[in-house]
């Protein structure tokens, strides 16, 4: 009789329908207290954790940033002892090279070889192998690993081998001097301007803040102590290193690796202004490592007399600034909330299955609930039963 | 009686059974509609965003890139007006340092101090403190810390503290000169080399494409508006600061910071040829900003002659441009099309929570719904009921 | 009459309670095992792959790197082929700029104008468009795109335009010296010193192992064929070509840019001494492309006799090293590992819905099941029924 409507319901009707789960609803103090506890630990989880700490209610955004640096300083070398060295150094001597993109160095030691010039003239002693008797010691056209020219087949009279090479040859004798000759480098201070930018949510902010004035910039330091001068962008070199537990005349004499890194936690539910960058320093190499410390690479500059070239060798040490900038910025937004809501609900069913495990197998009534919650249905041939 | 089998059900029977949830199946319009209503946002969410447009049907692999660029262009200088600076700007003079890493810098103005050499001088009366009265104004071997050099003792005569230093000192008086003396840099153009590769993927392309030969070369320029050339790797440094809508002549003046971002968003499922990359720009720094605008650094050209050594030098203001380069590739992989339905099928139980709501609680017959859904079992002494 | 209890059981009573869906049982041995094996498949999917490969069972910490290069190694050119080109190049020579971040070039190959000043001189005829019959052809002030200087207006009595430029200008007929140069470069070795440290596990390594001294430094050399070389941090650059299959002859003439990513995986469940870096080699452009291949910039050398300033133009062919450094460390943790073992149990349902398929649709029984499963009730007026 009712055959028309059954064939709506098997047609249009199945838009008209709904399926939920059935449900045994038990009471009980045991198991129940069990079960909310489990909840109220998950709901704990979700809302205080995932949502409120980890802010699972913002869309978050990436940083692109812009960082260039400005050293200021001079430092003199003490030309009565090292009278071969340059005296006055100011930052277009010892920034080198001039720029780099995310980083900078600064020169803090040398060793100088000065009126170098490409000559015939004895391999330095100290390079292992340079030493010979006699000349079929140094095969000519041959080099040494750590040499400083090709042999050209003579044993000089000094009892080293003959090469050609930039003469005088690095004397391997000198060690970097200590302490160090631009040791006064310490009280070099660096500008960081770094202009940052979350494309998402079109906000440019940069790390000099708006009640900063030339006259400020003149007098500030940056101090993670001070609540104002730690948004300072001017550093005192000492306070870097020394900050993070480092002896400046060690790091000066031998060189090394400095990371400073400017993040930029950002919260733009609240003021733009709170947006604010902190600075960090981390010693990038190792003071303690035996072999091979420190920082130091060669160069030159050249000259020319008439057309003979000649060159004054820098072993420049020193320190390298590396600038990372990291960040991510928040806002409120509707997708991830229910995201996090709706995993928070699928995780709610970890309750029930815990639950169920002290339920049918651990309670006394275990068999009573079993035969509530199953039907039990048998096999291929259940009509059979 | 069945005892027997009840031994096999728990023995070996346990891996032939299969539990499924008992369902109360409604037929009702208006949850109907709601239900149905709901799983169609949410299937048209998984298979419309998640699927389709997020490509939750591909795998991804990351970029590996190499980008290097070549400068073109020769700049004059005004030698009338300013005799002191070099008449002939090229690119060996004009990029500082030479080449950089995923950066370079052009120099597009100029402070010049020629021939300095290290001495006693006075300091530059712009420097504040550097005015005295008296030598005890000065006390030596202190210095200023925006100063060129250390004291030496002496108030010099035109009334400013004498220093050692890199003498004469560079005058602060001096400002960037408007216009640029280079601003003949606009008509620069850089040539952009990006070779990339999708290792996972291993596929190599690049940015110079296929149909490019040396001809095109020499007469194409980037555009962004036309579809050939917006695939031409050379761009004229003006139209890239144009085309952010920043003028060249004041970048030119006080220097900045660009980004040239290459992104590179490829789908393998299509062909190769496809994968093109997109050049964006974007000013890093601000020219909004009161203080400490644009970009300049110092640098010195050293030269010799005899015994005393001499340099030049430069406080060049310029355009750093710095490059990053971003992409994906995806291809057809089963393994996140499955993750994706999956995850898609669980939330498919968010539209059963919101019915049961509506059906439990809101709607007229929600007692009759509740009885039919739920088996209500008392607790702990369930027997004594 | 249980009205007090009922009151109570929807105050306080809420909090006793607990729900659980009601279940068919069903044991059917084909849908039995079909259950089993998706629900096998699953959790060895969720075992094997997301816990045990994947380590599911691990928090993982970001990487903190910092490289330094030290480059050792000296060429000598035939000044009796090349009379105008520096005999002997060491390190200060030919790393160029002498530090870069990240990243290393080497100079393998050289065209080299001498003594160039400013002054005007015929342009280069090989540049398009520098040809001319008469001044006309050569309008003062203009320049070419490609050319050395600016038009001075006069057209030259070789044949092309008068140029007011750095004279003589570099004679494009010249091409990059085949052999190259310095293709002795292949001798070159550059150590390597990687600095790391995982801040979260707050562990720091580095490339140089701990049973290396100065004088395994002074004989070692990267190769990843042998167990204990694999580990030393020194690289002979023929090595690093050859090993991915480019020959360094092509690549010293032309230049090209190479990668050598340094990969630090580690587990930190084992020893830490376990946690050792792997060096793979890549190149980053292509020697297959046709046009515009290799890598070459030009830099000057500056020098000057009284007020005459010249310069030496170096275009310099060579590789650029570009060194990144990646990795991972994991440890224990139970976070991640309960994620995991939660979302594996969400993914059981699978078994569920599949089964569910089966059972209501394909098999012989279906009627039955569902009659079992489903209850139906009838929509709005349900009353009525």
């Amino acid at each position: 009789m009712p055959s028309c409507s059954s064939v709506v319901q098997t047609g249009i009707g199945v838009f008209f329908e709904y399926d939920t789960p059935r449900i045994v609803h038990i009471r009980s103090k045991k198991v129940g207290i069990i079960n909310r506890f489990i909840q109220l630990c998950i709901i704990a989880y979700v809302i205080g954790y995932a949502i409120v700490w980890k802010k699972g209610y913002q869309e978050f955004g990436s940083i692109q940033s812009a960082v260039t640096t400005k050293l200021k300083g001079i430092a003199t070398v003490n030309t009565t002892l090292h009278p071969n060295i340059q005296e006055i150094w100011d930052v277009a001597d010892y920034v080198v090279p001039p720029q780099e993109n995310n980083a900078f160095f600064v020169v803090t030691n040398l060793i100088v070889t000065p009126n170098q010039t490409i000559d015939s003239c004895p391999e330095d002693s100290e390079v292992p192998g340079a030493r010979c008797n006699s000349t079929s010691d140094c095969p000519a056209g041959s080099s040494l690993p750590t040499g400083n020219g090709i042999f050209t087949g003579e044993c000089s009279p000094n009892g080293t081998c003959e090469v050609r090479a930039w003469c005088p040859v690095e004397s391997g004798k000198l060690k970097a001097p200590n302490p160090a000759l631009l040791e006064a480098s310490k009280r070099f201070t660096v500008f960081i301007k770094n202009n940052i930018e979350f494309p998402k949510f079109n906000v440019k902010r940069r790390n000099i803040l708006e009640f900063y004035n030339d006259s400020i910039f003149s007098t500030c330091r940056f101090s993670h102590d001070d609540a104002i001068n730690k948004y300072c962008p001017i550093f005192e070199l000492d306070y870097i290193v020394s900050s993070i537990g480092e002896s400046y005349s060690d790091m000066a004499a031998q060189g090394g690796v400095i990371q400073i890194s400017i993040e930029w936690n950002c919260n733009f539910d609240l003021s733009e202004d709170e947006c604010l960058p902190v600075y960090e320093f981390r010693r990038l190499d190792s003071s303690q490592f035996k072999i091979s410390k420190g920082y130091n690479f060669r160069y030159a500059r050249y000259y020319k007399e008439g057309d003979r070239e000649y060159r004054t060798l820098y072993k420049a040490y020193g320190i390298k600034f590396i600038l990372s900038v990291t960040g991510q910025a928040g806002k409120f937004n509707l997708v991830p909330l229910l995201t996090n809501v709706g995993s928070g609900l699928a995780l709610l069913s970890i309750a029930t299955i815990l639950c169920d495990i002290a339920v049918l197998y651990l309670l006394k009534y275990r068999h009573f609930y079993k035969k509530k919650k199953y039907l039990d249905v048998y096999g291929d041939d259940a009509y059979k039963v």
